[in-house]
């Protein structure tokens, strides 16, 4: 038995992808068609007035691939909020249109593996608190994906030591801060919440880099020893205005 | 060959999750809606009587995320009657609007790896019938999860002599303690019954705690080394009322 | 290479598991259901003589929790044979109501492992026709599940010696001795037919005991370092008038 | 790094499985259901009509149990050759009635394990050249399975040395001889055409053969520490003819 | 932790696999799928266009077996415009009938393994950009799958010193260079982009060279003890005007 490390956990998080039923959308009238938009968009307003209100945070992205067409990812600081804005996505007209494709339930989360300065408690730092309760960005493209941390014969995460561990995230944390300015990196924790035990999320302005950096962090031993990938979904940034444009059927 | 621990067992249990069919539930008029509500509520104030007669217990929370969107976890003396229950819930109007999406069954457990005081049969003493035949909270939040204990290479539970894995449950229950009046377990245990051998099942009044408890567990070797895990489903409580408020569609 | 076993084969064996389609069945008229249900009736009196015949035998469960709703076990002489029943079963105006939901194509199966008496082939003992062409029980319960044994590095059972493995399965056999009366246990071989190379069907009278034998056989060697275990599906004994009960839809 | 070994490749081979869609089919009209089997019908003739000008190889078998209801396996000379096949059957009336199940793309093969005699090339030989453009047999019961070899840790069939191979495959070929006359074997490879690297197809005039080769086999070390099976899928023979019987509708 | 290498990165590429639905097909009028046909052979020469004017590259090719009918390769320089044509492919008429089997993302890939000369950037050559950025061939035959190189236990390639993988995969593409003339292969990256870390695309004239190269590389150690594949999707070259024969119902 080994020392756990506390975290440190912010807003209640739902990535929740969803494909397209291209074939159902296009038997419908223009008229449902507009209906089912602006419906949404009315929807997308108000997330938009919550996230001003720093109430919470979302983001919409136009995923590229058969395994989804849209990521929603949606901070809320209960989970009952969080499934009040699920009920209610799922209430709209376009949802009739939208199948479900994966989902991913988490909290945003900072680990308290760094020493904590002049016996402070971190989690009441502001800097500390807005990356808890972030507002999440609006780059151009996104990468989302679950992981866990192998537990496999003497690659085992969770029978090392903390120092051992500390000491592997450190590492690991140098290789992503050499993309710093090009990605931003929530991290979400999901222990006791999924399958998948984190969920990572990239944010990046030029795509190249979000294969640049997690091929480079491969190589790091806290991840070519102890991680362990689910599916990855990648996306491109969409406004509330584009869903008329990718959805328009001419 | 090893020296197993017997079990005491307690009611049957079944946790059946099932997803609502939003498309299929618009089209159903007002009425028809109204209807399946009403009836459906129906049989939920049955169980009510039943557990007021404590001949069985059961609770229905709301899932959040894709994977379901309603778990009724049911108790039952035998399994009979639990499959009774079972048949009339897929009878219900309702049932017609509800995609099976997962189920367990199980058996209300407690294992005798404890040591006995004085010789008495722990299974005689009213406080372990009570546990056995359990009252099942109502908390703002449950988080249910499958698991089996490992059988691969060096880490197998099965070939652990018995007061070795006493040790490890020991260990493991220490952590569960640091959560007394925050997070309440039921262990339900289905080897025989499904291919996962144990159903988790956690209820606490702060979401965050299911998180919390469940991380701090893996590090236990009980889980770090012999934990295997399916997958995790939370939810906030419904009560029967509340059902109106998540089906209404405006 | 190491030494295979004998195996003394029996009469062929189709386990066919179905779910109910119930949103269908409801949408049925009374006078189809009722239609649907007797001539199902008169297909299980056919079966019901031809096991009165002693050339063949088979029994119906209702299976608990999602993962189907019957199970039908049917055994016959031939693969031919086995055929006909299945595709009459699904010919029937119920099969329509009914989806796959799993199958297993084994033989009853008894092995060579404990030595022979005196040099005498035990396959022309009359006690060991009896249970390689058996009768199946009509106990109130069922557990079935097919199974592998291990070949995972060095948990291989196919690579142990002979009398090694007659060594593990003989203190197996003991385990199983201890549920004399309380469960009654079928072998179906299925290497060559299935990807999973044995089936085991268990029948008792109080459920509570197909959940003790598997857990107290878990810990014998065959199991924890050579078993490996597909899916369980559990029952309660379903007689051909049941069947009305069972669907009736009020 | 070792050396690989030659293989001879002759025919490709596709095994398409598919099930019935019985409530689809029981919905069609008298008419149409013998439309559609006698266009089938027709098409299978011209596949006869094929294999008597030695241009190609076809069979059908009945499939036992819920994975699938028919198997077509054919050889064609060419993989354009095979894709018209499939087109064709896709496009018949009956196909409408038909569900994929699975298919397998793969090459009848020979290896070249076995030395060569007196420096002549085994390809050349009509013996061969028979086995590469072989005429599957009719008999009355078929198993195809596909498999891979190995690699995971010390049980990597690609690490070993050649010779080694040759050893374990010759060892495994004595065990396949004690059959001869009982089962025929049909070897296709699929490397590169398939996630499964090779398909295995027997043939046997008693069902129980299939499952007595496979079981003695499993102790050879060739498959006890190198094979790896995906699904089976076991069938009786069904003449052309005999269509009408399996499809027919009282 | 060990040094990674760099990778030189290319155009973006999706692998979009489809089913023709036959079922649904069949019921489209003559002149609905002529419109189809027609519309989408519209399509594919804007995407000849862009070809032509080296803003990108494509190529169809009708998949063999049941895992899809159809895969087309599309190259763009942006993410963005790789989604473009995936919502334009969606959005036509043919694509009604065709069901999602498979798509994969990634970036056309070279590796900087290779020591570079006299100190030059090998990706401001010519040559090189050639290959980032190249025209797809359209040979008869295909074969694509995605791959990972392993992290298991002692076969875990993200481990290994940078100058091993080198010497590995210096080895691997001598078996490759035996194949010069014969089979043109492109490699696209996803690491962060998809579960599989690569994408292998084969062309050859004749198909068994496709099966004769991957099965020889199977003995290569960078492939043996570090290669994992996902499932392969063999095909037959389709010219824009063929997709009318494939098509057509008589």
């Amino acid at each position: 038995m080994v020392e756990a490390v506390e975290t440190m956990d912010g807003w209640f998080s739902l990535h929740d992808l969803r494909k397209v039923d291209w074939a159902k959308w296009k038997l419908a009238s223009k008229e449902e068609q507009t209906k089912a938009i602006e419906e949404f968009k009315t929807l997308l307003s108000s997330w938009d007035q919550v996230e001003k209100d720093k109430s919470g945070s979302h983001c919409m992205y136009h995923i590229v691939g058969q395994k989804a067409d849209l990521i929603f990812i949606i901070l809320r600081p209960t989970m009952k909020g969080l499934a009040e804005v699920e009920t209610h996505l799922n209430k709209t007209k376009l949802a009739e249109y939208l199948i479900p494709a994966y989902s991913h339930l988490s909290v945003v989360e900072l680990s308290k593996y760094a020493p904590q300065k002049d016996g402070v408690d971190p989690e009441t730092l502001p800097e500390i608190q807005a990356r808890l309760k972030p507002i999440l960005p609006k780059y151009e493209h996104i990468s989302f994906y679950p992981m866990n941390r192998k537990r496999e014969g003497d690659d085992n995460w969770f029978t090392l030591e903390k120092n051992k561990r500390s000491k592997l995230l450190y590492e690991h944390s140098l290789t992503g801060r050499k993309y710093a300015g090009k990605v931003k990196q929530i991290i979400t924790g999901s222990v006791g919440l999924d399958k998948w035990e984190w969920g990572v999320t990239l944010f990046a302005h030029d795509a190249l880099q979000l294969k640049k950096i997690v091929y480079e962090m491969r190589f790091d031993t806290a991840t070519s020893r102890y991680g362990e990938f689910g599916e990855f979904f990648i996306g491109n940034y969409l406004a509330n205005d584009d869903l008329n444009t990718l959805l328009e059927i001419s």
